[in-house]
């Protein structure tokens, strides 16, 4: 089976934050008109609409999320799909709004990401969000998501000698990079004692371990990758987009050191994009919590295991350093809109490889990857992207 | 762009009703489980799991559905996807089920639906229901689901004087055949003054015009029906698989007597399967209210707009009449676990076309329809099904 060549044609992002001056469809249409016209085409010219959204229902009360898109960014009775995968809603919209210009059934597809997180008291929210685990097993028992991740660490720590200055290093980058991005949620630089001293939500985890409770949305066009330059003069080719999943409940993985669903889903991801991991100088990774960036770095093979936390604290994955990782600010410091990240991910990778990503450019950005996971690890999502030309 | 025939070699369902015996795991694993072994595969054998469930975050606090699905059914660590799209969530899980077999991206794949909606009261179930309309513009100005096709209904009896009496007639018909299923919710017989001697709804909507809170699982196996005799004797193709979309508010749509998605998608697939909707002589379609199924005989083209109705009371569409519609029993009478109907309804057309209906088999059914709304129409999935020889 001969698949087609894929490109993203368009992008756009709403602001992240506390949006207290817009509800779901302001978010979605401030995103989608942004990636159309990115794409220079209008909502005549789309065939189908992919959107990633968590947890609508319990943040806002709307399911149904994907007709509402396709509704409200004027799109013609074309099939609409909402997609969820907990944290990697977006990334797994992304995945099969690939498979469908892949495989030619469809031409242009816009893929949409949204997440509405404030209406609702934010215990409400983690509710919501303990979701992505097992609720039997896990969050009926009383564990919260730093709970879970908080373990990981502790792990981590144990087996590799990680420690809370590697940790807080990663807010501290992340954060400095958010600085340089208009649509990241925080625009503070932190140290990293501010880090080490902010209060402890779940030992280790301390409140700037954690990524935000986020809105904003996030939208891509794409096309078959020979038409794309109608659309837009830099299209950027989807070398690899692959997915891999894992147990829901953490205690059962072979691992707690790892997210056995990245390296599956990079492995085959690199396999299809014929590259190697030290290939890629630029990367958005799934940093929810600063262990979740350390774990990243190692199941997608930047760093040897127990390696990638001295990396961060020597500068390796800063600005223009040995590997850029999280130039929007990450999770962490561009916030996390649940259902929005895997797709913001994506538009951070193609301004870059354009060349639009202004003062917080990676020099020279040939190939970039994008890292989403859903829940504690039982969905993993990588997408390869490269210049076509 | 040639696209793979697609063949259904398995089906499974749970038993539906009221589950209090089963949490959203064991109705998983039931239904699962019996689409594995009637395949005759293994787990190892899955490449994919499209899962379909509506709310389950209002219903049961549990997100990241297919993950689980994929974990609860033993699946080695493959892309998992859920899809929401209000009560035509299974419907269009079965959609990207196909298009993913279908364009040869993957040979088995299993498409999954489940709701378990009895965890909560029934008027939270009612409001996390009403997320499938528009939260802001109707829902939260205090109008129901029942109140929403109750305004359809009212409009199609003063456009067509349909009358009360034949809506009921569309319950009674589908607890009668619900009668001769095992697997549905109510085994229970209804006459005419029954149902319109039943408690008021929404004016003219009593209580046997809607279909019940349900638990239960549905699930199927798709593969290239080059290779389905491998899985089973009588393979069961997909002729046609099609969707559409319209604005998820009643109050924009064109009009009230009928759901424009449903015709749009109906004429793709007859146009994509070669069949007429008169060549169609059983059909599982959208009865969330008894008006619904009337509708759905009208814009699927069954009957002309305003004759459906008569046709009920007149028993052409009782089991083995003119055209057997809802031979399951319908999501009146079988039950309607919103997020397993869609997958439901296919499985039902497969045991009817393969002969394996039992005492309500359709006498020399050759092609099979299925129909599944979303909301009060902003979706709608229609598929097309065949005896492959």
């Amino acid at each position: 089976m001969t698949m087609r060549d894929v490109a993203v044609v368009g992008v756009g992002l709403s602001k992240f934050g506390e949006r207290w001056d817009s509800g779901l469809k302001e978010l979605m249409a401030e995103a989608g008109v942004a990636a159309l016209e990115d794409a220079s085409i209008t909502s005549n010219d789309v065939e189908m609409i992919f959107g990633g959204t968590m947890a609508s229902g319990s943040f806002t009360g709307q399911e149904h999320i994907a007709a509402l898109m396709s509704d409200q960014l004027g799109f013609k009775n074309i099939p609409a799909v909402r997609i969820e995968n907990a944290c990697a809603s977006g990334g797994s919209a992304l995945r099969l709004g690939y498979m469908a210009v892949a495989s030619g059934i469809h031409d242009i597809v816009v893929v949409g990401g949204v997440e509405k997180m404030t209406d609702v008291p934010s215990a409400e929210a983690g509710t919501a969000l303990g979701g992505a685990g097992d609720q039997e097993w896990e969050l009926f028992q009383g564990i919260t998501f730093p709970g879970l991740y908080a373990m990981m660490a502790k792990r981590h720590m144990h087996e590799y000698k990680t420690t809370e200055e590697m940790l807080a290093g990663v807010a501290v980058k992340n954060h400095a990079n958010a600085y340089l991005n208009k649509y990241a949620q925080f625009h503070k630089k932190l140290t990293i004692e501010e880090v080490l001293n902010s209060k402890m939500v779940s030992d280790p985890l301390k409140l700037f371990d954690c990524s935000p409770i986020s809105d904003g949305a996030a939208a891509l066009v794409l096309a078959p990758l020979e038409v794309a330059k109608k659309y837009n003069d830099t299209p950027i080719k989807i070398l690899a987009s692959e997915q891999a999943s894992d147990t829901l409940r953490l205690a059962e993985r072979e691992s707690l050191t790892g997210i056995k669903a990245t390296s599956l889903a990079a492995e085959k991801a690199y396999k299809r994009a014929k590259v190697k991991a030290n290939d890629i100088k630029l990367a958005e990774v799934h940093d929810c919590f600063t262990i979740a960036e350390i774990m990243a770095m190692e199941d997608l093979g930047f760093y040897e295991k127990g390696k990638a936390g001295k990396a961060v604290l020597d500068g390796e994955t800063a600005l223009n350093g040995k590997i850029s990782i999280n130039t929007s600010g990450g999770l962490k410091g561009c916030g996390h809109p649940v259902g929005a990240t895997g797709v913001k991910q994506a538009v951070e990778v193609v301004w870059q490889l354009r060349g639009e990503a202004g003062n917080r450019q990676v020099n020279g950005a040939e190939i970039g990857l994008t890292h989403n996971v859903g829940g504690s690890g039982a969905t993993a999502v990588v997408h390869i992207f490269g210049r076509s030309n």
